[in-house]
């Protein structure tokens, strides 16, 4: 029997380098001020359904209870996560930083590096929406991946309202965008142009398009003709200056004129992480701020979020070589070579694992070869030992089995000189 | 809208208490040297099924995924992780100490400190069934709820091979033993009685219930008769003496010989770990050796192991008073007085992260008493703010918010002065 498909299992090293990933994330999000909350693996499907549309039913994993309750497993976590701000949170003083770090499924069909069972880290800032906080936002995402150690990785920034704004110019309405924009998302600049081209003519879709191939701010500027497009655009602009004042490495960051996140819920600011050395699935991060408040049928607030694809980003991490963190080495392996000494064996791995140490105690006597074998296998730093005669005087064998060199040491004395 | 019916969403303070749980009882794990193991949240159903009987799909979420695939979200880890370990891991050297720790799920009526969706911790051990191993599993169960503070816990050991070998003697063969042993594990004695007198009359029904009167080692032997029970007997009192070797409270541990487990893949050595507190849903852990192979079709592996009820242990601390982990407290919060004096507090902002402190930074130019207020909704130790005299003179001004002192601090000592 295998584990579903599209879904894996995880051994020792893989859990021991997850969860140095993970750690390594979580000191960032706590110098941030973010604080953990976490949702159930399923949802009523149509949090999902009011959140998406209807065409993410084909993408997820539904199914009902034996109740007839229509339930989804997550295939994302914010919507859970602001279900949870609006029925329990709301309350809370801003601005609110949150952030969760769990599973989520898709039903897909699994290639490389897409799994139906994966992992995402998130955060949402609730309550601010200056272009300092976003800032602050980005540099957040930028610092996650300097801490991971990730060598190559470039941020992409951009803004709904300069695209929106220009879309109108063009002669699409703001009711009329969303197909366009899913051109946009999907890169498919021949769907756009057509598109362009019989709603707005020839002069719009020139327009749209050489906004496309922009990659610096200042090229933008000239672009954002109307007030909301200048509005949109000075927003970005602040964003930038405040991010390089929270000491971005702005060689990283880029204008990307072209990020329309494909869902409606977005409204301004978005933006993308990538892992160029990745190929085809190279974005490991994605963002913006967004209003899901109608979907609640609660008052607007001011939401800002990103989710990283940690499962992406391990791959990100193996391919940059960055040495992954591995299961910690046992520090102490124990041997009774008598019968008579396993109680006192025992009773020096429970000392020394109080103190922190990592002990594998072996539980029957053994020979000296047979327990340098198994320290050997398991890579145990100190075999220490003990027979009739060590047990007599009180003391212990270690053998260091870097330098290779063997010692009496008091059992008193064990756990404060090894 | 609400999570579905019998789950939960954790908020900030009770993912903090849950995150400073899982870690104490992983720092343990650690020092026994067991390794992290993980598994998908939903397997093929029939791994289910093929563990426990066609009974337990009435208690579990089973649906079928878009191709038609038959899947259950897992309701316990021990069969997925079996699984996995044969599958994968079944080289590895011996023994190998694996633990798993993760969210399980049944379809069950929520009650009290029931819910759908729950969090188990758990181990297995591989490759080692001598009682001094048994006794070192039992050790790490006591030591997991020492770390996690609690103050009133009870184990209680039996073992099956004595149970199986008196119902044998009393006249119930191996194979007609399960409904019994369902009774038993109910603590049905009165089904048990009428079962018994039925099957192997009046004395034999003595004899057993007896039997479930006694609370000492000792007071087991004179009932040991056969020689299978008199194996299970001598292993039981070996893994005792052990355990006190280990340096186990004694005091904490009972011998019960009702432990049946309920389930027919349970070998030898069972126990369960209770907090008297906590009334009818008292039990925390529970486990026993046991031979999953025949699930698998594969050759016998000696496993023994364990499950941690998550969510019950820590109604039992909550409960005895032991204080949660509460989120980190606030390091600083930093505030520009003036707009021109923003980027350098975010570039302060910034050095006091790296220094690993937890810091907000105020997005807007903000007043002192706002500031304050902002602090001490948020618990913050220092108030650290700069207008535009401490910006020319590169100093700012930090208040001491437990003690009210206010002084001046040059901006480049910031962090190691603070």
């Amino acid at each position: 029997m295998q584990a579903p498909r599209g879904t894996r299992d995880f051994g020792p090293n893989e859990m021991a380098a997850r969860r140095g990933l993970e750690e390594r994330l979580r000191n960032v999000l706590r110098t941030y001020h973010y604080h953990e909350v976490a949702t159930p693996a399923f949802e009523e499907l149509e949090l999902f359904l009011a959140k998406s549309g209807p065409g993410i039913r084909d993408e997820i994993y539904d199914f009902k209870d034996k109740s007839g309750r229509e339930l989804a497993l997550r295939p994302e976590l914010t919507a859970p996560t602001m279900r949870f701000y609006f029925a329990n949170l709301k309350m809370e003083p801003k601005p609110l930083r949150l952030f969760y770090f769990g599973p989520c499924y898709r039903y897909d069909r699994p290639q490389a590096g897409r799994y139906r069972e994966f992992w995402q880290l998130g955060i949402e800032l609730l309550g601010d929406e200056t272009p300092n906080a976003h800032a602050e936002v980005l540099r957040l995402a930028l610092q996650l991946f300097e801490e991971a150690g990730l060598k190559n990785f470039v941020l992409r920034v951009g803004h709904l309202g300069i695209l929106r704004a220009l879309l109108e110019e063009a002669g699409v309405k703001r009711a009329d965008q969303a197909p366009l924009m899913r051109y946009i998302d999907k890169k498919d600049l021949a769907a756009l142009e057509k598109a362009l081209q019989e709603r707005g003519g020839e002069k719009a879709a020139d327009t749209i398009l050489r906004f496309f191939q922009l990659e610096r701010l200042e090229e933008l500027r000239p672009l954002a003709a109307s007030p909301d497009a200048m509005t949109a655009f000075q927003h970005l602009e602040s964003t930038w200056a405040a991010l390089a004042a929270l000491g971005a490495d702005m060689t990283r960051v880029r204008i990307d004129p072209t990020i329309a996140r494909g869902l409606e819920y977005y409204t301004g600011l978005v933006f993308e992480l990538d892992a160029p050395d990745l190929g085809a699935e190279k974005q490991l991060l994605g963002g913006g701020a967004y209003d899901l408040s109608g979907v609640f049928n609660e008052q607007p607030i001011a939401s800002m979020g990103f989710a990283l694809g940690f499962d992406r980003t391990l791959v990100a991490l193996e391919r940059t070589q960055v040495p992954p963190t591995t299961p910690g080495r046992v520090d102490v392996i124990l041997g009774a070579l008598v019968p008579e000494a396993w109680p006192e064996a025992a009773r020096l791995a429970q000392i020394l694992r109080k103190s922190g140490r990592v002990v594998e105690l072996e539980s029957q006597p053994v020979g000296i070869k047979k327990l340098l074998g198994r320290a050997s296998q398991i890579r145990a730093r100190h075999a220490v030992f003990l027979g009739t005669k060590e047990l007599e005087r009180k003391v212990v064998a270690v053998k260091d089995l870097d330098t290779g060199t063997q010692s009496e040491i008091s059992a008193a004395e064990l756990a404060s000189k090894l």
